[in-house]
């Protein structure tokens, strides 16, 4: 990420000189030669030096010596940032003379990217970029940060650190222990000889594909925040057992409402997406595991301008193929375009959003 | 799935006769025009008169119900079965003769249909097809459900009832409960006025893309299969609370040996699929909210003969567009994807699958 703040204060905001350092130089050489970089530094201090903005983008837990790092630099910089996803440790850990030059950032990018080489300058174009003053920096600072965030695209948006931390506990981190700790779950699971991992379907995938995330990474990430982590974690335990009890009494009435509280917040979480709910179908179509399958399949609903609002994949093997879920608007373009891809000699299945049988 | 099973005996198991019959008499008559069954019925009871094999096609809760009404047609079929998704109480809840005529089915298909107008004959197709025998019924009725499975492409397979309801509890019922619960904390929560569900990336979209599913009928499947849900909720909730433990104490080793567990069974799970995990590289992609792109992506990449193993479409909204996520192996076809991405005018990030960062 750093790599393409990099390319972005380049296209993006006129800077003609950005100075990096990285702890390997192979990965310093490949910025300057792919003009990520203007200049290589030997050290993060010599990167700072003179800098009207120093960036650090580094894992969580190195993030506070960096910035030490950078702010004893002669001249210091004016103006220090991170690009980290927890906040309020980084921020603790620091020094007052730290806290005067800092204000924390954290881009939420759809995209993960990682190596220099993947850099893109249109990264944080659109993304909501954090940012949490210290308490101890000039307001003029604050400023300076936006303005340049503007400039490369991004929506900043000030947030205090344990506001920050405790929402991203929720939606973020949460999330990942939640799909870990049920692959963990599932994936220990047999009886009778057969293993649970041999039987799921397309719902368990869809929870677990961040299991297993960047082991090293998430470690720290989790760490760094670990009272939200550990609150949230206590109120999501506390939940599950609420429902627990629920089945354990049989309450038909209050286990239908707690599913539909679930369905209203996926419904206003699809709104923010400008996609109406209730219009939405499903069309299932199984293809075969062959390259030019998906592109006559886009192709062909492009052709009839049909809008796909959101696609998943589920491969199932390399003989059987997989089945391409696409969500469509409207129940009449879900039947165009299940007759399209049956003319096409695949056939599909349409249903409504909500019904998941699986 | 009634009607696709229908429209698969007609179409490979040679049958020529279907009976069908359905509470709402124009699913019914709908069915009998479009050749889904060869005959209407006026109740279950004269549907299965005469039959080699009923069916149940229905609500978990209905089925013990309207197993007995077959069973007590005269003559009475010769085999009864049903489509449900838990199978120990609704075999506990039969009559000595019901469970002499029945064996429990449960076919586990990645497309989930709903309303009998989309009933595709290769539903079945290389499917996963549970059987649970009551103990009661003539092993050879078994071998004829066995036959007729092999007939419409299905892959038969016995289980006992309690060790399929404690599997599915596992990889079906456990995720969707786990989905609502984190979309209800998710979604009531709010610090400072700012909304957590206003700051969701993908990695959460991912984990509640199930949740709020059809509340009357999940309602009735997490109570149909309580024990094993409650048991499996037990441990998942005993599992999370060890890892608030690890929080708490910063066991730093313990928690990445924790994710690392989770990476081991999703490689695991990646594997049976056919895709070799250490290989896998997603593109992520850029894209306006438009017709046509979707097939300008495809085309460019099947053109090349790039085959791309996974994919998920991230909407952001109308004006932003979205983030496309394809998966292919090996880093050189990702990269020759990105360029020819890029060439589009479509900026695009490679990363290792791993490397997840919100």
């Amino acid at each position: 990420m750093g790599g393409s703040l990099a390319l972005a204060a380049q296209a993006r905001a006129a800077v003609d000189q950005v100075v990096g350092y990285d702890a390997d130089p192979a990965v310093l050489e490949e910025a300057l030669r792919l003009g990520v970089i203007t200049e290589k530094a030997a050290n993060p201090a010599e990167a700072a030096a003179y800098a009207d903005l120093a960036v650090v983008a580094a894992p969580v837990r190195s993030i506070p010596g960096l910035v030490e790092e950078c702010a004893v630099a002669v001249p210091p910089p004016r103006l220090i940032s991170d690009m980290g996803s927890t906040k309020s440790a980084i921020i603790a850990a620091l020094s007052p003379t730290a806290k005067s030059l800092f204000i924390g950032g954290h881009p939420i990018c759809g995209a993960a990217t990682s190596g220099v080489r993947y850099a893109r300058e249109d990264l944080f174009a659109g993304a909501t970029y954090f940012l949490c003053t210290t308490g101890a920096a000039f307001p003029k600072l604050y400023e300076m940060l936006q303005r340049f965030l503007l400039d490369i695209g991004a929506k900043p948006s000030h947030i205090d650190a344990m506001a920050h931390d405790r929402i991203m506990a929720v939606v973020s981190h949460l999330p990942h222990v939640v799909a870990n700790v049920l692959m963990e779950h599932a994936g220990g699971f047999q009886v009778g000889g057969r293993k649970a991992l041999h039987c799921v379907g397309p719902s368990f995938k869809d929870l677990t594909r961040v299991a297993g995330a960047n082991p090293p990474m998430w470690r720290d990430i989790f760490l760094e925040n670990r009272e939200a982590l550990a609150d949230s974690l206590a109120t999501m335990i506390a939940e599950l057992e609420d429902f627990r009890s629920l089945l354990q009494t049989a309450g038909q009435a209050e286990i239908e409402a707690s599913i539909h509280t679930a369905a209203i917040f996926r419904e206003e979480l699809l709104e923010l997406e400008d996609i109406v709910p209730r219009t939405l179908y499903r069309v299932t179509v199984h293809i075969p595991d062959q390259p030019g399958v998906l592109s006559k399949v886009m192709t062909t609903l492009g052709e009839h301008e049909i809008n796909v609002e959101d696609l998943t994949l589920h491969h199932v093997s390399r003989s059987v193929g997989g089945d391409l879920i696409l969500y469509v608007a409207g129940e009449e373009t879900a039947e165009t375009a299940a007759s399209l891809l049956h003319a096409l000699g695949y056939p599909s299945a349409v249903s409504l959003m909500g019904d998941v049988f699986e």
